[in-house]
C-alpha cells in the first residue's frame, strides 16, 4: 500500500518538528509493506504574509483530492486579525474528531501511571467563530454563538465509544500492562450551567454510549471545572474523555501538563478515511531555530495518523520505539529535561524502530 | 460596628459548614470592635422541591434591604431543569468579581510554595444563559449566547489591578514571606480563536491595567489551554490572575487541585459595598451527614468577605488561624488525609483566633 502524505510544517518548530515525522515515516521497516509519497503545503502566518490568506485553497485541494493523510506543525497564534488555519482545516476537511492520547511510560512516570484519551469534538462549539460586536452608550459589546449539535455530538461519542473498546482490546493482548478492566468513557459538559447546549451534549452522549455495541463500556459524566480537578487529583481512573471542543482543548493541555511536557502529547484530526497527525504544541518562538524542539509529540502524531488510516502494525512500531527512547532517557530534548537535540532524539528512535 | 449577614447554606454539606462560618464571626476578638447579626436565607434544590423557586424573592430582597454581605454554602447542581440560584444571584446583586484565592501554607505545601488569586468575571460570558434549541432535518442543534462587554471587562481588571496593588502592600509588611518583588496580573482569554469576544476582554484589561495607578504592576496574557498548562507547571509563577466567567470557573478548580482539596478554596462574590463569601466545593453528596466536611474553605471565604466589606484586621486574624490549624496538621478533615470532624477542625481554629 502506498499512502500520500501532505506535509504542512506551518511556523516556528513546526518546520523542526514535521521534517523528523517525515524521517519517521521513510525509515519504516519494509516488510510493513508500506510507502509513502509525501507533498509540501504552506498554512500559517508566514503564508498570510506572502500570500494573504493563513491556509490557500491549494493546500485544502491537494489534501482533499491527493492525499490520504497530512501531518501539521504548529502555527503562530499571537497574532491578532489573522485566523488559525488548523480550526479551519478541520472544518474544511469534516474533521470532527480530535484525539489526544496523554500516557506515561515507566521512564517519564512521577507518580501513577497515566494512560488516557481526550476524544475532543472538532468542528463546532465556540469554534463556529460567529461572532459580532455591538456599541451600546456603555460601551462595546461582543456575542458569540456556541453550537452544539445532536449530530456532532452523536458521532464524537460514537467515535470514543469505539476508541475505548480498542483500547481494551489492545490491554487485553498485552496483559500486566494496566489494571484497568472495563473501558470507561467519561462526558465531560457544563450542563448544570448550559442546560440547552452542554444538555444536549450530554443526553446525546448518553443515547450514542447506551448501543448495545458498547455494552461493555462504564460510562460516567463530569461538569468540567470538576473535571479538571479530577484529571489532576487521579488522572489514573481515567480512560477515555469526550468533551465539546473548547473544553477538550483546555483539557489536553491540563493533562499534558500531567506527563511532563507538551512536547510529549500527540494529536490526530481524525474524519471519516483521513487523518492530519498534529503535535499539540505550538510554534514555540522562545526556542525555535535552536534545533533543541521535542520531537516525540509529531513522532506519536504520525503514529496516531496511522493508526486512523487501519495501520495498527505501523502504528505499535513507532509507539514502541518512542517507549525505548523515553524509558532510556538517554536523549531527551530540554523541556524533559535532557540536553539532546531534536535531530539526537530521532537518530535515537530510528535506531529503536 | 455591626454588619447583618445573611446565612445561605444552601443543600448538602453546606448545610454543615455555613454554621461554622457564623461561629467565626461570632467569636472574633471583641478588641476589634465588631458585631455581627444574622438572618437565615433560603436558596437550592430543597428549596426548589418546597417553593418551586431554587431562589425565592425573599432572600434577594432581604440580601439588598438588610445585609451587609453573606455567607452561601454550596447547592446540589446534578439535577436537570432547575437552575442554579448561585449563578442568579451573582447577576441579581451585581456581584461583578469573583475572587478566588489559592495559596499553599507552610504545612501542607508539597512542592513549591503557591500564592495566587483568581479574579473571575461574575457576570456574563456563557453565564447569561441565553440559549435556544431548533429541530433541523439533522437533527437537534442548541446555541448558547456567550457575551462579553467592555464594561464588565474594564471593572473586572480594574479589580484585579487593585487586588494585585493590595497583595503587593501586604507582602511588603511582612518582607520575607514571599519573593515576589513586583505585582503581577495575568489576562487569560482565547482570542486567538475568539477575536471579537476574548479579543474584546483581552484589549479591555491591557487598556484598564494600562492606568496611572497600575504603573507598578507587571500585565502579561496568557491563552487559556495554555493557561491551564502553565498553572500546573510553574504555579509559583503566579499572582493575579483576570478571566472571563467560564475560563475563571474552570481555572480556580484546577488551581485547587494543587494544593491539595477543593475543601480549602474560599470565594468571595464581589460587588460595589456587598460581598457574599462561598466556599469553591459543592454540596457533596458523598460525604453529606457525616459531620467530615471540611469548613476550611467557608472559613477562609468569611475573612474573604470582610476584606471586601474594609475589616481587613479581621480578616488577617482568621487567616492566620486557619494557617495555624493547617501548618500544626493536628486536626484534619479526611479530605486532607486527616480524621478530624469539621467540629474539631472548629474547635481548633475557634482557639487560635
Ligand atoms: C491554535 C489553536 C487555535 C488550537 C485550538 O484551540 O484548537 C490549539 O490550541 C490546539 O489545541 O490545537
Ligand atoms: C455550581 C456552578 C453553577 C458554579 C459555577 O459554575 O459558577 C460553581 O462551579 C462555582 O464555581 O461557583
Amino acid at each position: 500500500r502506498t499512502l500520500r502524505i501532505g506535509l504542512i510544517p506551518g511556523d516556528g518548530i513546526g518546520r523542526e518538528v514535521i521534517p523528523a515525522g517525515r524521517r519517521i515515516l521513510e525509515s519504516l521497516p519494509s516488510s510493513l509493506n508500506l510507502k509513502f509519497s509525501f507533498v509540501d503545503l504552506e498554512a500559517g502566518y508566514e503564508t498570510f504574509q506572502k500570500t494573504g490568506t493563513a491556509l490557500p485553497d491549494k493546500t485544502v485541494d491537494t489534501l482533499k483530492k491527493e492525499c490520504d493523510g497530512a501531518l501539521f506543525g504548529a502555527v503562530s497564534t499571537k497574532v491578532a486579525g489573522y485566523s488559525s488555519p488548523i480550526v479551519a482545516l478541520r472544518k474544511k476537511l469534516d474533521l470532527y474528531a480530535n484525539v489526544r492520547p496523554v500516557k506515561t511510560t515507566a521512564g517519564n512516570s512521577t507518580g501513577k501511571p497515566i494512560d488516557l484519551v481526550i476524544v475532543r469534538e472538532n468542528t463546532e462549539d465556540l469554534y463556529v467563530k460567529e461572532e459580532r460586536t455591538i456599541d451600546t452608550p456603555n460601551g462595546k459589546v461582543a456575542e458569540a454563538i456556541k453550537r452544539i449539535s445532536e449530530h456532532a455530538s452523536f458521532r464524537i461519542s460514537n467515535i470514543a465509544g469505539e476508541i475505548a473498546l480498542r483500547r481494551q482490546n489492545i490491554r487485553a493482548a498485552a496483559p500486566g500492562i494496566s489494571t484497568r478492566d472495563q473501558p470507561m468513557v467519561t462526558i465531560t459538559h457544563k450542563s448544570n450551567v448550559l442546560s440547552q447546549t452542554d444538555g444536549l451534549f450530554r443526553e446525546t452522549a448518553r443515547r450514542a454510549l447506551a448501543a448495545e455495541k458498547f455494552s461493555s463500556v462504564y460510562v460516567e459524566e463530569q461538569i468540567v471545572d470538576s473535571m479538571v480537578y479530577k484529571l489532576f487529583r487521579q488522572p489514573e481512573f481515567y480512560d477515555v474523555i469526550v468533551a465539546p471542543n473548547l473544553y477538550g482543548d483546555i483539557l489536553s493541555d491540563g493533562a499534558a501538563a500531567l506527563v511532563g511536557s507538551l512536547g510529549l502529547v500527540p494529536s490526530a484530526n481524525v474524519g471519516d478515511g483521513f487523518a492530519i497527525g498534529e503535535p499539540c504544541h505550538g510554534s514555540a518562538p522562545d526556542i525555535e531555530g535552536q534545533g533543541i524542539s521535542n520531537p516525540i509529540a509529531t513522532i506519536r502524531s504520525v503514529a496516531l495518523m496511522l493508526e486512523f488510516l487501519g495501520e495498527m502494525d505501523a502504528a505499535a512500531k513507532i509507539y514502541a520505539a518512542v517507549d525505548g527512547n523515553l524509558d532510556a532517557a538517554q536523549f531527551l530534548t530540554p523541556d524533559m529535561g535532557g540536553k539532546a537535540t531534536t535531530q539526537q532524539v530521532l537518530e535515537d528512535v530510528l535506531k529503536r524502530l
